[in-house]
């Protein structure tokens, strides 16, 4: 596979996804072709995963269900887009990906980092994101650009306790010490237009070895 | 948890959905509190998810994301029932389980019993089945019992070439081998009745302990 399999991380209300739609059209604008998604992406077996798991009528589901669906929507957008895209040559940006796994359902909500990164790696099966860019930002901050944004539906992890988020950004730094070569870590508490400039020059130079 | 949790595997055509109603009804007439299941078992969850894998138009599904999800309904189905009935001191009789998945997925589908395996322990997280009865016929014999039987509807499964089920069959015989102590073998090319005989007696000396 000759593609760069680039994927956004981070809590909720980082400025990934604005930061990602950004960046497809600057690496469009250059020449590169981009291919941006996300889980469960238009893949109708992720997307009927993704119905069941978002389900409100699934109150009783298991933590364990939960991320077996995950890893399984993951697997098939991943067969079904990712790596046809990557063997095109392409540069995918894939907003969330395994660590978002590892850090909700893994460490916040406390079924381990180890075991689901075991289920995870089941899924993918070897393709691992080139880079990783891990937009941190404190959990106090990151509610409260959720809730200024008129325009963002808040969902069901925005309304959890302030104290789950807290252990979502634990879970991410855990990740980005234990990664530390995969995982770039960008500081999301800036303006946009600096993270931005810093995320499209890391980009740029890694495209360009 | 003090109940029992034993499970029927074994190739189509081996009799153990039959012995395991025969058993049933043995064993409630003896007055024991007997649960009689298999996945999905009218758990909503896990009913959804098995809905995904049947799916006709489902064509596109990758043998990852299968078991995967296969993994997922069995956790659910788990969770809901057989955990609850066996904290009830039940004795649970499962028609297939781990096993299959092991059989099936990962050795005939080429996934590998110890990658399967891996996302099954995180499945059902230690709920291993006290005993596991696998009923053993070659791959011949248990197609023809299937194709005498007006009365069975023909499956998916059925209509594979006969040596995908060659490889269920020497899938089953290497856990056999591997889990000696859990799986105990049985002789199922013999009439019905001497079937459920030696059944009967091994369960009525497991549950007299």
């Amino acid at each position: 596979m000759t593609g760069y399999f680039i994927t956004f991380e981070g809590p909720e209300g980082a400025g990934k996804t604005t930061i990602l739609g950004l960046l497809e059209k600057e690496l469009r604008g250059k020449g590169f072709d981009v291919l941006s998604t996300r889980e469960p992406g238009g893949i109708a077996i992720s997307e009927q995963i993704r119905s069941v798991i978002l389900d409100k009528k699934n109150t009783m589901m298991d933590g364990r269900t939960e991320a077996l669906l995950y890893a399984a929507a993951r697997r098939q957008h991943l067969v079904e887009k990712v790596i046809p895209a990557l063997k095109q040559g392409k540069v995918v940006l894939c907003d969330r990906f395994i660590d978002s796994s590892l850090a909700y359902q893994g460490h916040a909500r406390g079924l381990g980092i180890e075991e689901v990164l075991s289920i995870n790696e089941f899924a993918i099966a070897g393709v691992m994101p080139t880079l990783t860019l891990l937009f941190k930002i404190s959990p106090e901050k990151g509610m409260e650009r959720i809730y200024k944004n008129e325009d963002r539906e808040v969902n069901r992890l925005d309304l959890e306790a302030i104290d789950f988020h807290h252990k979502v950004y634990e879970g991410y730094m855990l990740l980005a010490d234990r990664f530390k070569k995969r995982i770039q870590v960008v500081d999301a508490e800036r303006p946009l237009n600096e993270v931005f400039s810093e995320v499209t020059e890391l980009i740029e130079s890694m495209l360009a070895k």
